[in-house]
């Protein structure tokens, strides 16, 4: 079963504690599709601009992601421009281009139409309205950020209820709720549409929030070096609704086992500039991960307690 | 077996967006005697003025914490006043008098000195060495803090290289070993002795360092009301201590086994102001919220992938 994601394709120019790199193939939807490709065809919805490399072309196409709704218009590709310190968790912009961006009209094949899985990667709710008259997914997953919970959230409101899975950072979490505990500003959210929220902590790791008030929280998987976190979020969501994709599966237990793939995903998207290690990972390289991060997090016996009080 | 622990015996004034609390009863020493109490027998060597309510002292006798070491003397009690703010990871101290703590000498009686597991709550690394000089244990727990790491180096790398496990604040954790990265910072100091190293993170929850380059973390549990933080730390400290003690066993199993006790304990402390959660909990309390955190940070099956790449 495959995957159609909605999005952002750009050119990133990123300084970090360990270098720099200068118009990086970048954006939401490329480090989604190059994650879930490794599980599940994925189709990419987005525009380009004149100036988008024939080089960054041939990467997504060397996954084999299908790219009959990559746009390509007149002008020049979105691009974004940030910065990192010492403190991988926060980052300046310091400029951002919206370019062929800004009128982004989605082109959705039917045979991304069809595709079971959806990915409303983060784009202005308007947007991801319009293409949920367009598709007809079984399993929707969603991201978004500060500006359109501030500036749209009728709007974001109206998408939330309509989708399966929300994917957000936890300082976003706490302004779309207007709560500052992360387990109340999780259900607040959770009332207002979605099954399932998956809360992004960087380095400490995520949790996945339920309807039914329960939640499941995993780490991070522990680097040494943090090179560039630019596209982890995306690549964590692509690990996930490639998982769940892969599997045609999206109970509580396939989730949690998504939550594992996401994660060890991500830890490759931060270590190199842009996606190029996520570009050259095998599915040998995942699956030594995903075992690595199991033995670092799951206990093998349990805490054997007094039968009383002292 | 039982555990000695010295440390300091407080009075707290803490201000939290729940509520404020005056002259409570605190202490890296208290805290950390209430929650190894729970499991074994605790030997607390520490100092109080004449102003400290004798109904503290029984709040420590109910838990059947030997306070043979617990010297009264001349003066006030140590006593500390801080401010929590919305993000309860930080707090302010608005006040520190360490009045009668200030010359603080441990007793250390026989049966104290004799006991099989000792932890050097955050004191002066001068006493701290004092105390390993009076004291014959199997296994030694520490703590310290950025004030030693700063003032006080070389003693406090004399103590390091003495002990077997340190408790440590990430922040701290980088601080002590000039890395930015905590797996870099962690392998860094168990360089410089340790064998274990538990990395206390606060809501992002804990990781445990292993001297061969191994690691393994735990999420915190997660509360929707945090009332107050203080002695969170030392309530995990004393859940780990007094689960090692009480199993008497130090192996690697037993020390992530024991992760999950200081886990709890550490949640019980920041659901009250002062200890008054702690002490008013039952084993049956403790085992159903083990129970919660396993079945919320452990999984029940592991992804299954690809057999090969796409």
């Amino acid at each position: 079963m495959g995957v159609t994601v909605v999005g952002s394709v750009g050119l990133d120019s990123v300084e970090t504690p360990y270098g720099k790199a200068e118009l990086e193939l970048g954006g939401a939807a490329v480090y989604f599709s190059l994650s879930a490709s490794f599980f599940t065809d994925v189709n990419l919805i987005g525009v380009v601009g004149e100036d988008f490399p024939e080089i960054f072309i041939n990467i997504l196409q060397s996954r084999e992601i299908n790219l009959e709704g990559l746009q390509r218009l007149p002008g020049r590709t979105f691009r974004w421009r940030g910065r990192y310190h010492k403190d991988m968790n926060n980052r300046d912009t310091l400029d951002t281009q919206l370019n062929v961006f800004e009128n982004f009209k989605p082109i959705i094949s039917a045979t991304a139409s069809l595709e079971p899985y959806l990915f409303l990667a983060n784009i202005h709710p308007a947007l991801q309205l319009d293409v949920l008259k367009h598709t007809y997914p079984n399993f929707i997953g969603m991201d978004t950020m500060n500006l359109w919970i501030n500036t749209t959230p009728d709007l974001l409101q109206e998408v939330l209820s309509r989708v399966n899975m929300l994917f957000i950072n936890d300082s976003e979490a706490k302004e779309l709720s207007g709560e500052n505990n992360i387990k109340k500003a999780s259900l607040s959210i959770l009332a207002s549409g979605p099954e399932a929220l998956i809360v992004k902590k960087g380095e400490h790791g995520c949790i996945l929030f339920l309807d039914d008030g329960d939640h499941f929280a995993l780490p991070a998987f522990l680097l040494e070096d943090v090179i560039d976190p630019t596209g982890a979020g995306d690549s964590f969501a692509g690990g996930v609704m490639g998982y769940v994709a892969y599997r045609d599966r999206y109970d509580v237990q396939t989730l949690k086992e998504a939550l594992v793939v996401g994660t060890v995903m991500a830890s490759f998207a931060c270590e190199s500039f842009g996606p190029n290690k996520l570009i050259n990972i095998s599915m040998a390289d995942i699956r030594d991960r995903c075992e690595k991060f199991i033995q670092q997090t799951q206990l093998e016996s349990y805490p054997l307690l007094p039968e009383n009080d002292k």
